[in-house]
């Protein structure tokens, strides 16, 4: 992973701003814009629910009508108008306007994105001052902007890099936000993340799929996502650096999963109550399918997640998730290790629990003293195979029932 | 349903006991034997996990060898016996043995069940010693014995229904035991069903996977099973009364249905820190396979369960769930009502929220007050087919996790 700095650069031709519209009642931020002063090719990933969300089918056709002239993304929170009928499409639409009227575009060039309750409408005149108010303002406060488009987060998630080409430097950065963590695919994930390089829109595409694959899919199921759902790719070219050969290419892929990679994992590590990060590294599976199924069925057993979060090395649980998540397994040819930390040191996978479909004769205390890091390393050989996948999540504490039975009061 | 009683009557042949072997550290019963005086034409359901404890081994081999000469099933907790390798492949075989001694009758016709922690193995002289005290107190004490196989349940699990026939009278009665309910799936979940009537072994099969159908199934989700779950038929016809006409073969599927379907609602109230019984009704899906899957990829989204348990009408979590099932889903036809109980009072669905695509004008005080209730009843029409599906559940409260966390201390 390249050296990404949560301290946001500028990006050149990039504008953005976070106001308090009168939305979130305890005052703070909670409607964003980013704006181009020049016309982007811009890549999305929507989500895969059927029930998708007004702002995110109304982004899907203006992103389809002008995927290489959008010049602003709109962000609300507390309503995510989802559930909301024709009323809420044309609350998206009207949303888009005010921002197209403030900036002299056309509505299509606008994107729109919201998060919040489901099924309650878009406060329009809260929306329609709260932009009016916002547009003069836009500059260069990246934090205030990604605290704009926080609900259950408790931080700003921002990242950026500069990269050097031969033909002059330029930058990516992007926010996002998250949190309900208790299943990574069970709360809103937003990310916007904007380059001055300049890309055409099939390498845009490209390169946030790449990048979304190694980042944001890694917390988040394939399919299996909320109503609103969204990530986007603006690339505006103001920094002059056209990206030619496939090394420039490649080299701005590796940058943009950087920073999708620092975002992704910001929302694991703000997961709601979440005390702890973990990182599940299946290997040995037949096919990458598999091992992700493994991994996520893993990342997603509350029966895991609370073992993690008591401290309890009840390495039981992973085994019994692993076995019921519908790909090949074999106890017999299973292993499981666990080390501390975010990454393996050396390749060194730590300690081994489970082997030959019974326990190995490790130290109950040195696998409690693992458990009980802030981060842990779980590596898992199905042994059938030569696939493997990753996936990153967070434990379960009381902390998460205690927001998310009392979410909308 | 027919009328289940409770207090378990006594069945014919089958004798009972619920001991101390010395396994759980408060001194509770904690070893359960099952026994008939004569051979019994039996049936087993086995979970679907990859990952098969030893017991679950050993008795597929046992009921696959004497499937109508069974006679006798013995239940341990503490120690799952899973993930334990060959050595624990003989200890489930050695358990079994050690009742076949006391009985005077073959290893191969004694049943065994483990629940407890993964990963450790059996403490056989505990067993040795429990089963050599407990045989010569076999009696008619059903209590103790549904109390003997509890691990984290909060109360014994015990049904029965007495049947009367032109021939004469049978009875069936049963225990189970579950709890961990965040998502039904991920506690093991045994049941032990006897009856005194003749059966042959096909209708005896057959009958088991109806009742199963109907109940256990219910809040178990298909191959997503723990590493030990099982429910047993035992059929020993020690009441002379023999199931020949079809009237007599569907009312004993009914009165099995009824004793099945009380055992694994108790699951459900029993859940841990569970507040709530929440039937989840889905109509309208094009084929029964969709139906259940929304109904249960609601009744296992922890953002639902705990909206629930903070008596929250949050009901946009959910639509959102039905439409990360991964069946036809369209929010424009689909429709959603709340009703307090546990059945609808004359189709009755009570309290309308949701319909083409937006919510209806709701008294949000009147859908706060069904949600407060101790059970809810949703009622979800996708508006896209005739087939439907019922899943029951529980809600998910801060006590879950207070649970889980500290499981094995």
């Amino acid at each position: 992973m390249l050296n990404v700095d949560e301290t946001i650069q500028s990006v050149k031709g990039f504008r953005v701003v976070g106001v308090h519209a009168g939305m979130k009642k305890n005052g703070n931020p909670d409607l964003a814009l980013i704006v181009s002063d020049r016309d982007c090719v811009t890549a999305g990933i929507f989500t895969k629910n059927e029930a998708k969300a007004a702002p995110i089918l109304v982004s899907q056709e203006h992103l389809t009508k002008n995927p290489s002239s959008i010049r602003a993304v709109a962000i609300n929170t507390t309503s995510a108008n989802a559930m909301t009928g024709r009323v809420g499409i044309e609350n998206s639409r009207t949303m888009a306007r005010f921002v197209a009227q403030q900036a002299n575009i056309q509505n299509e060039q606008v994107l729109v994105m919201s998060t919040g309750v489901i099924g309650t409408h878009l406060p329009m005149t809260l929306i329609e001052k709260g932009i009016e108010m916002a547009y003069p303002l836009l500059g260069n406060d990246w934090h205030s902007t990604a605290r704009a488009i926080m609900t259950t987060d408790t931080r700003p998630k921002t990242a950026s890099i500069k990269v050097q080409t031969i033909e002059g430097e330029y930058t990516i950065a992007g926010i996002s936000k998250g949190a309900g963590m208790i299943a990574p695919n069970m709360a809103t994930m937003l990310s916007v993340i904007v380059t001055d390089a300049k890309l055409e829109l099939a390498q845009a595409n490209v390169a946030l799929h790449f990048a979304a694959n190694k980042s944001f899919n890694r917390i988040v199921v394939d399919g299996d996502t909320s109503t609103n759902d969204c990530v986007f790719l603006m690339t505006n070219g103001a920094s002059g650096v056209y990206l030619k050969t496939q090394a420039d290419i490649l080299q701005f892929y590796q940058a943009l999963t950087s920073v999708a990679q620092q975002l992704a994992q910001a929302i694991v590590r703000d997961g709601e109550g979440a005390t702890k990060f973990i990182t599940l590294h299946v290997t040995g599976a037949t096919d990458e399918g598999s091992a992700y199924k493994v991994a996520n069925t893993i990342a997603t057993s509350p029966l895991v997640k609370t073992a993690f979060f008591g401290n309890d090395a009840n390495w039981g649980r992973i085994i019994a998730a692993a076995g019921r998540a519908g790909v090949p397994f074999n106890p017999d040819t299973t292993q499981l290790w666990i080390s501390p930390g975010e990454e393996l040191f050396e390749d060194d996978k730590g300690l081994l629990l489970f082997q030959n479909g019974m326990p190995t004769t490790y130290s109950e205390a040195e696998a409690t003293r693992i458990f009980s890091e802030e981060s842990v390393y779980v590596s898992l050989d199905l042994g059938l195979g030569t696939s493997e996948s990753m996936v990153w999540t967070c434990d379960l504490s009381d902390q998460y029932v205690a927001i998310n039975g009392d979410y909308r009061s």
